[in-house]
């Protein structure tokens, strides 16, 4: 089935019930998955009029540019947006670490039969 | 903050409300993103025990194997968990194009002030 949304030039997002889109930053170094975040139609703004990475905390219930308290901001090189327009790929030049941890991505485990190990 | 979850070398995933964590699925070669799904804890058990990535859909509230009509398999060569469990970074070699549309990748438009182009 093939619809505007999917193949027109039109941004036309398809929030979920809670209003979000997940957003997926890689790093434009290398296409290593840095982290998954997630948007509001607010936060998607704020995003493309700065350049940088502006999410919606789920858990804070507000708006957070990533990197607004270490620093480590995440600089927008280039965005792109699905077939169903409910996800977005996000391609990076992260200035720092972006895993609160520290590490430089968030997923810095791989999965194995026996539990998790470091990557 | 850093807790078990977060630090720890079990595989714990954080579900959210629906029973669901995001799985974002790249190519093995260049590390393109090539869709976003979502999987619940049966589509996580089947896709590491069939090493072929399994999805719930959210529409159709179904498990569903990626490619099971069109064969076009997503053979999972590494998965990755982030920081808090509850998105999967899956490196994943494709079986044909990703996405429905018949595109290697569901993200096949790019933002632009204008509207969406083709990348």
């Amino acid at each position: 089935m093939t619809d505007e949304r999917e193949s027109g030039w039109t941004l036309d997002p398809k929030y979920d019930a809670n209003g979000l889109l997940t957003a997926v930053i890689t790093d434009e170094s290398d296409g290593a998955v840095l982290m998954v975040g997630h948007m509001n139609a607010e936060a998607l703004a704020k995003s493309m009029e700065t350049r940088t990475a502006v999410f919606f905390s789920r858990s804070r219930q507000r708006l957070w540019q990533k990197g607004e308290s270490s620093g480590n901001v995440l600089h927008i090189v280039d965005m792109r947006i699905d077939c169903d327009q409910d996800a977005l790929w996000i391609i990076a030049r992260p200035q720092g670490p972006t895993c609160h941890t520290g590490a430089r991505s968030c997923f810095y485990r791989k999965l194995t039969d026996e539990g998790l190990e470091p990557v």
